[in-house]
């Protein structure tokens, strides 16, 4: 079902809906037979939650897809990820909290190491700190050409966010990353005949670039992959009539949110705690609300399979603030699995539950991955959440007579 | 999900898949409440497998379809069964292992009885014997045409492989049986002008085939029907970078495997045991092995309850053969279901097992529908199975940042 279709038969509604996401929710056992991340947890909240809940487990992108966050968040957000894509470029610039706009085309960059003849020696430039980096930034941002403005906002280490912003710049161009040493950086070629201006306009730069940096090694020239517009989604307001707010403690969650038209809220600190008294202090101005928990994934990642425990636990302690808040629709669910035996992103359908009045509860009083493959909703694709989260909100008209 | 869409995501990797086929696996209870076939059946290894996979239910081709054996196999092999179509007249000559190439248009053939008016009195002849048959295809073999190649291959009694070969031949043509007697055969008409030469062709060919056995009564004359094109499918070592070989004891299904790129390998005699030792004697040298069991099918379109489940428990005592291998990821299914008491292949969902070390397991140590009924796969398209293995397998790349 296209999120056309589902627009057109959307209704005003007074009702509120939370999401919270755990990002890299879904698990795997440490042992066959053994438990999850999300099983072994103690979340009486949770469960609780499940039992007056429909479960069931969400397919991000396919089958046997493993999302990067990109994709995994625009499906759970109800958009189809194979049809909306978000280019790496992009991904980097949200995750420094960069304004994007709709004349930008972004890359991912990097500091390197070139020797005297122009080849690399080092495609991190010995990962230099960032307090370096946001230097050699400063340099970079002086660079001046006609008709163009350049961004650089300095990621962590070696790595920053590069932003053209100049009307009609395309982004079908190669990257100047050759992926290994003892070569050249490559030049951006133009693979379509509508980024000619942006692959000049790459390559002056970078010209210009490696002057300015001459004598700065080992962070002597700079790469540039990924390059990317801004992809331009159908938003929240638009589709939904919502006025969608998001709370997320990572630039990235913040940005692909600020595509799908919601509004980024302050939280006054680092922990989830803050992050669900910025949900508090929001409540009665905004009619959907994200909330994002990134230490799941992280965790994750890390292979650290008990530290993934805790951080589900510790939401679980913090869900009674949001249902104090009494919303008619609750989804929890996460943007992909991160099993702490793979230390990866993974393929595996992710547990989701969908509370509200009307929903059809399936009695489960547990959540977890074996729990939610139980339940009434099946195993759906992740970008169906939205809408029966719409139709228990009372936000989608009938179809037909 | 294209498949186009998944090969752009595949990577190398060193593991290793097998794919265990029961043909006509999925079945029903002989009175309502009972078990079916494989429910029935005493399967000790694949419940300690099925224990330690994830199960679901498959879908060939879409709801209430019962699929014919050639899209049964393109789906679980991953291809969408609507997309490619394989004509009747292909697996015909798939089924005597006749070796198909883009030049072809292949057709069925019968022998059939007409009087001296060219009246058909019998479509098939009589059912004559296959040897009989036999020395008839030499006598067509000698049909000669200027530009084209005809090949005839008795499949047995009446029934022949007709294939026409010539560069640009069109397969849209009508068939000449009109499927009644008291009527004459019919002319081969183009559908479409790309089959105008074929038509012309087939016509110039039954002619003379009428003249060739104007003697031969009751096999006096031919009908031809289902006129097809070698359908090319992008293949395994295309889309999945997988070296894979097919092990299949009968011709149709060597065919369809050989249309998806796998090598056929020999099999030393007609039994399942020799399939298995085909299985461990080439197990070094490919990626992925397609194993085919037919007896399966064969009892459920026979009606044979009974011998179904003899089958399924002979395959049950083989499985440990292909465990010693230890194959990184295994598939247990079926092309199709063929209950025993519909005597037929039929639209019902078919048990699916994938093994593999980094599956999430449903712990439910049994092999049979309803168990895979409440697998946490769910009930999804068999096309999709194969995409979930190949992540198993560590062969798909993660999709965006």
């Amino acid at each position: 079902m296209e999120v056309e279709f589902l627009k057109s038969l959307i209704i005003p509604a007074q009702t509120k809906m939370a999401m919270l996401i755990m990002d890299g929710l879904g698990g795997l056992p440490l042992e066959p037979g053994g438990k999850t991340e999300l099983e072994t947890a103690c979340t009486p909240h949770l469960d609780a939650l499940a039992e007056l809940s429909a479960l069931g487990l969400t397919i991000p992108v396919g089958p046997g897809i493993t999302p990067g966050s990109g994709p995994g968040h625009l499906a759970i957000f109800g958009y189809d990820p194979i049809r909306y894509e978000i280019g790496r470029g992009v991904l980097e610039a949200l995750g420094v909290d960069f304004d994007l706009g709709p004349d930008d085309v972004a890359a991912r960059g990097n500091f390197c190491s070139i020797d005297q003849d122009g080849l690399i020696t080092d495609r991190r430039a010995g990962r230099l700190p960032t307090v370096a980096s946001q230097e050699l930034a400063k340099l970079l941002q002086t660079i001046r050409i006609e008709g163009v403005e350049f961004f650089i906002r300095v990621v962590r280490e070696h790595r920053f966010a590069f932003v053209m912003r100049a009307p009609g710049l395309g982004d079908a161009l190669t990257e100047t990353d050759p992926q290994k040493i003892g070569v050249p950086a490559l030049p951006v070629s133009a693979l379509h005949p509508d980024s000619e201006k942006s692959s000049q306009l790459a390559n002056q730069f970078v010209q210009q670039a490696r002057r300015l940096l001459a004598d700065k090694y080992p962070a002597n020239m700079i790469l540039l992959r990924g390059f990317a517009r801004y992809p331009t989604l159908p938003t929240y307001p638009e589709l939904f009539g919502l006025r969608a707010a998001a709370i997320a403690l990572h630039g990235m969650y913040r940005g692909v949110a600020r595509l799908a038209g919601m509004q980024v809220l302050p939280v006054a600190g680092e922990t989830l705690a803050d992050e669900f008294t910025s949900l508090e202090k929001n409540w009665p101005d905004f009619d959907f609300f994200y909330l994002h928990v990134k230490k799941t994934d992280t965790a994750g990642e890390e292979g650290d399979f008990e530290r993934k425990v805790r951080v589900i636990e510790e939401v679980d302690a913090l869900l009674p603030r949001l249902m104090a808040l009494k919303p008619d629709v609750v989804i929890v669910s996460g943007d992909h699995s991160s099993p702490a035996v793979l230390k990866s992103h993974s393929w595996h359908p992710v547990p989701t539950l969908i509370y509200s009045k009307y929903v059809r509860a399936d009695g489960i009083a547990e959540f977890g991955e074996r729990a939610c493959g139980r339940g009434n909703l099946g195993t759906l694709p992740a970008k169906d959440i939205m809408p029966i989260a719409l139709a228990n909100a009372g936000r989608i008209a009938k179809l037909g007579a």
